[in-house]
């Protein structure tokens, strides 16, 4: 029978001390809560209810596009509270209930299924549980034999239960009923909280079993209240990426230095040097070296292209063949079509270089369409912007824009035209013709003498 | 009753292979001894005496500014010898005397007034002991119940006594007595050297009690001999630092990745991306973000301020909505002011940007005020250097510096004027005015084709 | 008696996901095989014979320059059909023979030697093992006393077997009758292939001793067949890198994260900052410093230089007292003479810069002799190319180059001369003389007010 989810994503996060509610803090590039929500999904649920209640609009924004519900949760009086809160929504569903936290975004689907089988066998609810050598922290679960009698939060726990290494890991299943009993839950704790747990003991009152489900690896059930956990969860998916795309043929030098995000795409045979920053949408094809200290987001490399060392690309595409940096910048637009090369200290932004374009050396092409072939000087500027608009520059096929020459747009110099060193380009170059704008030189003899002569 | 402290720090360090004394070696950018110093001084000593040896003009330098006295040693023949050269000028202090090493700066100032309680309680000595996995190199300990027989040298030791694995820490506290039975210590062991732990001996011989102080993490008394010992050490100070920012609300990715020394003062919320270094004064206010292998030295970045990748920065500040980078460097007096924008390749020097300047690509700004909201091209240098002195340029509110200008200093650009392309100003430009210096293009017609008929 | 090596370097390396032949994947810089080419020939053997299968060609032309025959096996039949096809070349060979693995690249000489121990005591054969706390994946070792039994590979072995711990870690000595007994092993297992540790029931069988050599450190063994190994090996090889430099006097600041090939010579108080990759032939001298993320390949610092972060070289020498960075690209030929100083954004490219030369801001020197104490202006760019032929540009001592100047090569400023900020100098600037090619500045005034007007 299809279940429903509901994910707790209602604290505040006291202990990350941060503007951001708790669960919309990213992991590898998005919120923390998108994790659990995907896992949810994974396990084709009817339905999934969020229970929301810190920064509830950004967390509501974030979750757009996403086919669950929320609930809002007004204030925290605890985990069984926050499930009640989705009762409204959920009160009738015939199905079972899973629940899990928005902030233990490890947990895989295949753990939260395995939670629906002892209902399945009649039990009225089920538990994750996990060893911990240290359970310091945790609600310790008090079993008899394969019946769980009940969990016991660490604050509410004796010596002796204290000493229990079973905890509970804060995911669960539930049948039909879970909405009617949590109105029987009580806060008399320490806390003064109504605890989930509780259900253990009134599932048992009505004489139904409660049965535990043991994590292997209590990795999965890692929780996030800290910004150390938050590194530490980070460091498990970076962990789990680097040997994915190892295994699918990726070489990576210094892999604990490499930062990627679970969006990027990887080729076999790319080789990722220390320190490589990979983001959003990229993707490295087959073949493809990325230097050292480079920084790459939502950028193509295409099979054979090559990024040097201290390169920083956004939204940029190369093509067979290109190569880009060392401390290249290429901003959204950039596209180095085959063999194109672009240098050191070289900007590119918004603008097409054809195959075999060479800019080496201390440029900056915004908005321009440069041509197969074509030699761009160093210090060579396009002057896109008037301080009003953006305008473009067009150079045609094999030009040679000589160095410290400035384009400014809209301008085009023509198909093998030539542009003189220093030249201010205002006009059209037409094609094959030169075009120069500066004054003749001039040398005055013994002027360093003279000036020196002068100073003293 | 006060205490004085006694830090010997006398040693070469032969293993450091270096020409620096080995107390000097820093860490985190400070002088290991410097750690030992502010330990000993945080348990509010009367005095503080440091016997130097190896280097110590340069190592008295470094103490300069401390509230500390120094003895010297001329000839390194052991521990015991090491504080009977600090008895001159602590004869007669009647209080008790800690002794640590400067070679040890993890030991915390908790722990050494914890050595001054058995003292307290009647005993004559104490000493810092530590339990290891692996004794190897340690003098180990010989009890009997809670008295200390005596400490064991390694080379002295028998088969046996290595077996011991609770070793010497190299700290003590001694009552007022020591100075007068340090004359009684013998050199009559392999090494020839004058020991410390030899006064356990004496004491006992006397009928005083030696207790012992056993630590509870041994890693506090790492000793530093080698530069790997030097990389733990700085690896532990690196660990807590990152564990303290992070429980106060600091993000970061990849943190076995980042860098920062424990002047940085960072607040909530703050993003640093991995490979950040942050040294010395700096400041990162709450939300900013330092983008990946960012180099931040005394450079105060206020909330809401953003460094990207690959930004190098010294003596800078970035007021709120400002940002700089990737590939920026910021060097001592550069000041952006509020949503001042520095791009890639832009170097700014002993300057003031005012609110809304931008200096997107490749430009110089040396010794320079620009208005608000003023725009400099890309490839603008501020010529501030005639060869002999420097000069300073302005730049008034809303001017529009064109591409490759060059300002010779100095030079004044007014309110809301503009700078042609590629000219350069020597001569004021009046607020409003156009300043050009540049030749009329001209076009060669066909020039491409007779210049490679030449060639041919 | 002298002895034979033979390395089995045929296999394809599935998991490995490569167009390279595995055993030619690098690690730190070279190919894998390399390693295990220079411990076989550091034993001192009379012959080496490597068995090629995939890609025998590549990795034949690595081979090039290395004192080894090489055997091709073209079908990948088992280990001891790899040995037999050495046969025809290593047949009467007198002396014993050591087979090992081109994918084990961290077993040592000292090993290699260990195993022909036994067969000088009478063993036929003698095969290294290892004690792994999980022997999943490996050959179980069953002996009978010191008696070697069998090897099971693990896809023959029973339950029984497959609890043992001890495993064959891949690397054999047998006599000179090794090659008769190969013609024996038969292929009548799971995978259907013909195994070398078959050879130990054949030598038994004759009535041999077959001697088991355990590893102590079972990291020596370490086979790479994945993209996981490899790097696990490199982090291993860079560890014993970083020790061996540390204990030479070396200081690392974040040791982990720096990257340096065998190749690579320091020397004492040479400091490393966090990220530093040092390639190929580099040679860092005493005192020098290396500053973060800085990249550099077959480069010289003689005692006393300093490279800033962010520094990418290739191919430089930088003299006592030069420094580049941060931000500088120094490529092949870029000498810095003592003092010379390379600032933020700069390229040098096959120059000498003598004696306190300064180049300090977004500036291009290509194919260039600047003289001692010349001063390179902000923007300065040596046009070197014409776009046909590089030529050269000659700067004299003292001279004054200004910003945004360029240097039309070939051509030359003399002695002691000056040059015009935005100056495009073609002629010859003789000694003391000041060359300039500008263009008068005129001011227009109302310029923007009569723009804007336009505009509206």
């Amino acid at each position: 029978m299809a279940h429903a989810v509901v994910i707790l994503a209602a604290g505040l996060g006291t202990r990350m001390k941060s503007r951001l509610p708790k669960v919309l803090h990213p992991l590898l590039g998005r919120p923390m809560l998108l994790y659990g929500v995907e896992a949810a999904l994974a396990t084709r649920p009817e339905r999934v209810v969020v229970v929301l209640g810190h920064g509830r609009e950004e967390v509501e924004r974030a979750l757009s596009g996403y086919p669950v519900e929320v609930a809002h949760q007004e204030a925290q009086l605890g985990t069984a509270h926050a499930l009640s809160v989705a009762g409204p929504l959920l009160e009738g569903f015939p199905g079972p209930i899973l629940v899990t936290q928005g902030d233990t975004p490890l947990l895989r689907p295949e753990t939260l299924l395995r939670l629906l089988e002892p209902l399945k066998a009649g039990a009225g609810m089920a538990l994750l549980t996990m060893e911990l050598p240290d359970p310091t922290g945790y609600g310790r679960i008090l079993r008899q034999g394969e019946e769980v009698l009940m969990s016991v939060e660490e604050k509410d726990a004796s010596e002796e239960v204290r000493r229990i290494r079973e905890v509970n890991a804060g995911a669960y299943a539930f049948d039909r009923e879970v909405f009617r009993l949590l109105k029987e839950v009580r806060n008399e704790n320490r806390s003064g909280e109504y605890y989930l747990p509780d259900l253990i003991a009134l599932y048992r009152k009505e004489g139904r079993k409660v049965a535990a489900i043991r994590l292997e690896d209590p990795q999965e059930a890692l929780g996030v209240n800290t910004r150390a956990q938050l590194a530490e969860v980070e460091a498990v998916l970076l962990g789990r990426l680097r040997r994915r795309w190892m295994e699918e043929g990726v070489r990576m030098i210094l892999p604990e230095t490499v930062y990627l995000e679970p969006t990027v795409e990887l080729a076999p045979d790319v080789t990722l040097w220390p320190g490589v920053v990979l983001k959003g949408k990229t993707r490295v094809g087959e073949g493809c070296e990325v230097g050292a200290y480079a920084v790459l987001e939502d950028t193509v490399l295409e099979p054979g292209a090559r990024v040097l060392p201290h390169t920083v690309a956004q939204g940029a595409r190369l093509e067979a063949g290109a190569d880009a940096g060392p401390f290249a910048r290429l901003r959204p637009g950039a596209v180095l079509k085959e063999g194109a090369h672009v240098g050191n200290f070289v900007e590119v932004k918004n603008s097409v270089l054809h195959p075999g374009v060479k800019a080496g050396h201390l440029a900056y092409l915004g908005d321009a369409e440069v041509g197969a072939g074509a030699n761009i000087g160093a210090g060579v500027i396009t002057a896109n912007y008037d301080g009003k608009r953006k305008h473009r520059t067009e150079i045609g096929e094999e030009a040679f824009v000589g160095s410290n020459a400035v384009l400014v747009a809209p301008v085009r110099v023509g198909r093998r035209a030539l542009v003189g060193a220093g030249s201010v380009i205002t006009h059209e170059v037409p094609d094959e013709a030169l075009g120069i704008a500066r004054a003749r030189q001039r040398n005055i003899e013994g002027y360093r003498r003279r000036q020196e002569g002068r100073e003293d």
